[in-house]
Parts: structure tokens; C-alpha cells; sequence
């Protein structure tokens, strides 16, 4: 908790509770309070200040209605995200964000990205935190291997065999501080002037790193099943990066076949690679899980890449991509001199959290959270009737809903904002020079993509209620 | 401490205390006993195995003797780093390792890179650590923001101001894991299709990664003053790396006048740059530390480097890059939609290391105590007498030794060898390809680089006698 230096000044024309007010905003603007601080009770500063608590008691809840501070139930009143990043940051930062957020907080933000960190056992993550800095491994700050530590690797490896049937020894593993900086990485070891195939619409981010690395891109339409592999193989492509656990944004699942399809392109010339991005594998709601395409490909070409950041935490700066044998070579003479990205203590504790059990039970309990955060969404819809078309269901933390009644896409999110509800247009996501199709023919301009990751429960039902209300037929 | 799983069987041929040196040989290969991991004491083991401690003692000094294991005093017994980390890895990935290390473990390495972990506070960084996550503050959690979080830039900012004299704003930099990935950034922001300028010699990584990301390498001469402005103004290079505080390896410290002259070659053209890597500014022994090249930057050419891997720990992974405000139009649209690479928990817990004054109060201890080492080094090395040369010193962690006696760098480092002692020849830490030379005419074929930073000053005193013995004429 932070303390305020405040002093206040009886005679002001200021009311105390404007200058208390006036006080905590400029400590805000400047950067000394901090996004997530919590502010002193209303109790303890009324009595540092010797004024009646109902006077701090007006001065926060004006903060609150201007939405500098929020109070949390039980625990006080903490300095909000929103408004404290947009007011420190200098103007200019502002102003080069692509799409400046609107001036009015959204309610209920049914964002893709959303994680549900309530029930994350953070006293776990704490426990062997310490126990990993007490446990006098004074070779935790000494310098690591280049690939991640042997440990976490063999770790990794094993998880990944049990959970997605990936085939690999812990020397093909590469540990790296996020998706962005392995597929920076993979440049080099693939080497540059290749031509990349991705699904239309693809994960926005991955396509603008590729064509950041001066990598040709090739965008190949998708069917039901996911990447027309017809397509792909009269492209000009040599790489073809796909998700086929939830393809983001369409939520397709890609099928065996399919992915045998794509394994066959791969092995039919040398240097063709598939970069299996293995999206949201964690979460799948409905039938077994299919393995990954690394577990069935026996020619090499798989270069399978997962993240922490999601199934753990956003902050959880740590991702994994396993190599074909193959490439390990080019990675060590290309890469091999690089430091690693990712702390040795973060590892060790993340080594800890999987080792010991940890990582399993929490992903259980996270899937039948999210699965009960799927259904409702999946059964709410189903009520409205056929004017809306659901789609990219079944797995992951976003399905896409398409309106058979009228409203476009953008009509949709315009009516839901003016009701404090956030909703995505399918084309907001994805690369805007490019025109897309959707696999079953569903239409795109009609088409909103909902996460349901980071909603409570009650969240997602009200937010349903309202949105079934004000999408109506006008 | 790791539990061992063993039963003898006492009926065997093996003898007893060869059972238990078998497993644990074992253990370590396979992996399951891992580098650095506390083995059970003498005593504890013998009780559990219901055997005298003598037999145990017996297998202890084996595996001692034989490298896998050490003992610390007053700690116990440890599994030992280089033999685990060589025979754990498959067989290929030791084979690809450009320079396999020796057989006999060298007691005594003069390691350039060396670090001394010993007066670190781990305490203070152990607290701090557990508070951060003991605050509640769930928000570390979520994902922050693509430059790093405003707090910790807020505070490198302030950092960098009071002891480099760097001039820049929160919003003008970027934190990110390791000084290679902020370099990999930088190949987006300042665009591909550069000619780099390097000092000749120079840092291998760095050059390294310039190559790989398609820079085009001019490799320019240095006199005592460092990279010569004349033979960089008639290379095609547009952006000069280079490291005036204490370059690498040569250890030369650039006058302010040479300073000048670059910045004046870097304002002459659109689009040049002058990547200063700060590399060893903290550490400082003689007169007063020159400001950074970025605190004289008045036309925004100055690409600032600098890391905490040096002055805290390897393993911590944070840089910083400050970019020139011009720069970060290019890094937002560039590069802003890449996460960041460095944990929030860490970048909070560095966060609180600096603002608390922590970070300023072990700098100049270590200051101190590397300027100890780095005396006694120089003294030591002045008494071998006029038949060795001793350059780079008064900075850093390493210095350069040139023999003037007829003894070739090789033969140096080879007879170091044959005692324990590990040396480096300057040509093995440069650029194999091309030719290099050394300020003040000092012969390259003569000299060798030590490193003082990560040896005790015991070790110091024992080396340097060594060494004097073993290269006296022949």
C-alpha cells in the first residue's frame, strides 16, 4: 500500500475533499501512484489527515465515478488500469496506438485474449518461488544454456509427450521468453527468403512478424476443415504455419485427415515445413483431443511451438518450440551463441509447477471452468434463435457468431458498445489488405468474435441478456 | 536436497561403497540428479542405508575425485557442473559445440565473462521477490505492456540519468530479455539492408547477430582512442556499433574528443546511427566516469544499450534500449505489437531493487571489490617486470596482456593450460576471419586476455604466481 505525503490546507477555497481529490490525481498523472496500488482505507487517511472520514469518503468516491480508482470488495480501493496508462504515458505514445481506445470503460469486454487467472494457485506459484530463491542455488543467477535449462527442458518434453503425443528429446526443445521471439529465432534457423503460407484469416501478430522477417506471404483460403492444402500446394510456399487445435480467429479444429493432407505437402519436396502452432490445445471442450501433427510426422518437418502465457499466465513470459532433429544443427551454429531469454529462476520454478503436479491439476480445473464459461455462452446464443449462427465452438476461449437478421458485423459492436459491452468484428482481427472467406460460407461482414476467457459467469450471462436485447431486428 | 532412491544388494560382487558410486554416476547421467543439486550428507545416508559412514565417505571421494561431485564447506555435497552438463546431453549436441571444452577441469579461469556472485544480496532479492508477490498485486500477472512497464522505465530512466547522464524519457525506452533480442528488435526499427561498422576487434556475439540478420559488416580499425572516424567516414557503413567505456576485448576507454568526432560523422547524413553498448560503464577505477555518448547526442542519433546481466546477475535477463525520439514512431508501429519479453514479477522485483537504493549501494560495493582484484591483477603482473605489457586496464573486468619475451599467445595459453590455468587468446575471442590489430602497435600474436571479475582474490594471487613461473623464458 502506498502512503501519501498529502497536506492539506484548511483555509483553501478548495473544499478538503477536492484537494484530497486534486492530490491523488496528479500523484496518478505523475506516475507515483501506480496502476494496481492500492490507496490507503478511507479510515487510516482520515485519521493521518484529522478530517472526518466521510470527507475521504467523497474525495474516493469521485475518483471512483471518474474511474481513477476502483474499490474491490473486502480489500479497498486500487489506482485502475485504463485511465492511469492513458493519462501517464506521454501524449505522443497515445497517439501512435493503432486504434485509441474508447473514452467510455466497457462494462463487459468479451475479449479473445481474456484469461481467467481467479482460481491460479498463487500461493503454489509463491511457495515455490521462495523455496527456488531459499533453496541456496546460487547457480540460479549464474548464466544458463542458450536453449533453456536441461531440466525444464526434459520437463517440458515429457509434458508434451503425455499431453499432446509430441515425440521429441529434451535436446530439440528451444526455451524462449514468448511465441514472438522463437518465431524471431526460427528466422535464422530457416533461413531467409522463404515464402509463408497462412491460414485466411491468421492470428494477426504472427503475420506481421513474419512480414517484419521480409518473409513472402501466402494466404490460403480455409474450408470446415482448415487450410486448403489445394491451395497451399499451387502457392509458392515452403513454410506453412498453421493452429490446428483452434485455428484463431475462426475456431476451426483441424481434422486428421487434413493434417495428413499437410504432412504429405511437407514431405513431398526438401525444406518444406509445417510451424504447428499449437493454439489452445489445452482447451477442448468436446471428444478426445486430437494429438499433435508433430506425434504423427515421421519425415521431420514439424516445428512445434506452444506457450505458457495462456494455460499458466499472460505474464508468464515463457514459450517452447521443438525442432526436428534435423534442424538442431543450423539452430546451434546459427543460434547456439545466443543467452537465453527467460530467467533461471523463472524456470526452476516453472520446472517445480509442472514436475510436482502442479501445472496438470490446474489445467483441469481450468478447462472445466472454461468449458462451464462455454457452454453457457454456446446455450445462450442457442436461445435467441436462428438469426444467429454460432460457430469455432468446442474448444479454446472464443467462438464467432454470426447475425442471420440483418445487422452487420460493425452494426453489431456499435449497438453493443453504447450498452458497455465489447464485441469484435471478425475483420477488426484480422490483416485488413486482405479479403477473407469463412470456412461453411458464413458471412463476414456479419460475423462478431466473442472470447469468454476473462468474463465471470455472471458477466457472460448479463452480457448475453443485454446483447440478445439490443441485437434485436430494429 | 535430493532423496536417493538406492537399496544395495549386499550379497553383490560390487563392493558397497562402489554400489552406491554406481548409482549415483547413474543418477547424474540420466538426469535425475541435476546440476548443482545438494546430495544427502555422509552421515544421512549411511543412517538411511544402515551402513558404516566410512563406505560412504569411500564413494563420496570417488565421485569427487573422478568430477562428478564437489564439496562446499560447511554445505555439503554438490552435483558438479561441467561433467553433469557434458554427459547428460546427447552425444550430437556436445559434438556441435564449436570448441569442446578440456578433459581436466581448469582450477583456475581466467574468464573474461567471469562474474562474482559472492557479496550478492540474495536476502534483499529473495525479500523483495516474495513481496512482490505477496502484495496481491494480480495485475503482475496479466499481460503488460510491449516496452516493458512504465514503472521500472520510470526508474531506469532516473538510473540512467544520474550515473550515465543519459537524457531520455520513460517513453523512450525498451526493456527486454538480453542485450541480443533488443539488437534483434532494432534490425525492425532501423530497417534491413544496413552496413554496420564495427570496431575491429570486437564483440563475436554481436557480430555474430549482425551478420545473421543480414547487415552488411564493415570492420573498422582502432587506435588508442578507439574506432578511427577516418576509415569509418570512408566505409559505405551508416550505423557504427561500439562500446566507449570499455571496449571488447581491447579494453580501451574513447576520450570524449573521439566521442565527438562520431556523433559529428553520425549528424552528417540522414539515417545514421551510433549504437552505443555501455557495456562495463559501471565499473569504473581511475578518474572520473565519462558521461555516456547519448548525453551529448543533440541530433537524436544515439541508440543507447545497456543490461543488468553485468552489474546483477547473468541470470537476470533485462536490458534496456533507449531509442531517439524520432525512433519511436518506427518501434510503435514496427515493432509495439510484440509482447514483452521479461516477466512483470521480475521487472517489479528489479523495480523495487533500483528505487530502494539496493541496486546503487551493491554497485559500489562491487565496484570496489572488482577494483581490488583488478589492482592486484596489475600490480602483480608489473612485478614479472618489462617483459610483459598489461593494456585495457583501469575498467571492466578483464585487461590484455602482451609477452615480449618471444612467447607466442598459444604457447602462453598452452602452458597455462598444462597448470590448471585457462588464459584466452585474444585472437579466439575475435572475428577468425578477418585481420585485426591492436591500439599502440601491440602485438596481436602476443597477447592474451584474463578476465578477473568471477575468481576470488586468492585465486588471483595463486594464478599470477603460477603463471609467472610458467612463462618465463624458455
Amino acid at each position: 500500500m502506498k502512503e501519501l505525503t498529502l497536506f492539506l490546507e484548511p483555509g483553501s477555497k478548495r473544499k478538503l475533499y477536492e484537494q484530497i481529490y486534486d492530490y491523488i490525481v496528479a500523484e496518478i498523472r505523475a506516475g507515483r501512484l501506480l496502476v494496481g496500488e492500492r490507496l490507503p482505507s478511507t479510515r487510516s487517511l482520515a485519521e493521518f489527515l484529522s478530517i472526518s472520514r466521510s470527507t475521504v469518503d467523497l474525495a474516493y468516491d469521485q475518483l471512483q465515478a471518474e474511474g481513477y480508482i476502483e474499490a474491490r470488495p473486502y480489500r479497498g480501493f486500487f489506482v485502475c488500469h485504463v485511465d492511469n496508462l492513458v493519462r501517464i504515458e506521454p501524449e505522443r505514445e497515445r497517439e501512435e496506438k493503432p486504434e485509441p481506445e474508447p473514452k467510455v470503460p466497457f462494462q463487459i469486454d468479451f475479449s479473445p485474449n481474456g484469461v481467467d487467472m481467479s482460481l491460479f494457485p498463487f500461493d503454489t506459484w509463491r511457495r515455490i518461488t521462495r523455496n527456488t530463491l531459499n533453496d541456496d542455488r546460487l547457480e540460479l543467477f549464474l548464466p544458463g544454456q542458450p536453449q533453456g535449462d536441461y531440466s525444464l527442458r526434459h520437463t517440458i518434453a515429457r509434458y508434451l509427450h503425455s499431453a499432446r503425443g509430441v515425440q521429441c528429446e529434451p535436446s530439440q526443445i528451444i526455451i524462449g521468453a514468448g511465441n514472438d521471439y522463437l518465431l524471431m529465432l526460427l528466422r535464422y534457423i530457416i533461413g531467409e527468403g522463404r515464402a509463408v503460407a497462412m491460414e485466411n484469416p491468421t492470428y494477426q501478430r504472427a503475420y506481421r512478424l513474419f512480414s517484419a522477417m521480409g518473409f513472402r506471404m501466402c494466404m490460403i483460403g480455409m474450408d470446415a476443415q482448415g487450410m486448403r492444402v489445394d491451395e497451399l500446394a499451387a502457392s509458392e510456399a515452403d513454410v506453412a504455419y498453421v493452429m490446428p487445435s483452434h485455428q484463431y480467429p475462426t475456431g476451426v479444429i483441424m481434422p486428421i485427415g487434413r493434417r495428413s493432407e499437410l504432412l504429405r505437402w511437407a514431405a513431398q519436396k526438401e525444406e518444406r515445413y509445417v510451424i504447428e502452432d499449437d493454439y489452445d490445445s489445452e482447451f477442448r471442450y468436446r471428444g478426445k483431443p486430437i494429438p499433435s501433427m508433430q506425434a504423427s510426422d515421421h519425415s521431420g518437418r514439424v516445428i512445434y511451438i506452444g506457450t505458457f502465457s495462456k494455460a499458466i499466465a499472460p505474464a508468464i513470459r515463457i514459450s517452447y518450440m521443438v525442432l526436428p532433429e534435423a534442424l538442431m544443427e543450423r539452430f546451434h551454429s546459427r543460434c547456439g551463441f545466443l543467452s537465453s531469454t527467460v530467467s533461471r529462476i523463472d524456470q526452476a520454478t516453472l520446472n517445480e509447477f509442472i514436475g510436482n503436479g502442479y501445472f496438470e491439476r490446474y489445467l483441469n480445473k481450468m478447462r472445466k471452468y472454461y468449458r462451464q464459461k462455454h457452454d453457457l455462452m454456446l446455450s445462450g446464443i442457442k436461445r435467441w434463435g436462428t438469426n444467429f449462427i454460432v460457430s469455432g465452438e468446442h474448444a479454446g476461449m472464443h467462438l464467432l457468431v454470426t447475425a442471420n437478421n440483418g445487422l452487420s458485423a460493425s452494426e453489431m459492436k456499435l449497438r453493443a458498445a453504447t450498452m458497455g459491452i465489447r464485441v469484435y468484428t471478425l475483420k477488426e482481427l484480422t490483416i485488413k489488405e486482405e479479403s477473407i472467406g469463412l470456412p461453411a460460407g458464413l458471412p463476414v461482414d456479419r460475423t462478431v468474435v466473442m472470447g469468454f476467457g476473462g468474463l465471470k459467469i455472471d458477466e457472460l450471462r448479463a452480457g448475453l441478456r443485454i446483447l440478445r436485447s439490443c441485437w434485436k431486428n430494429s
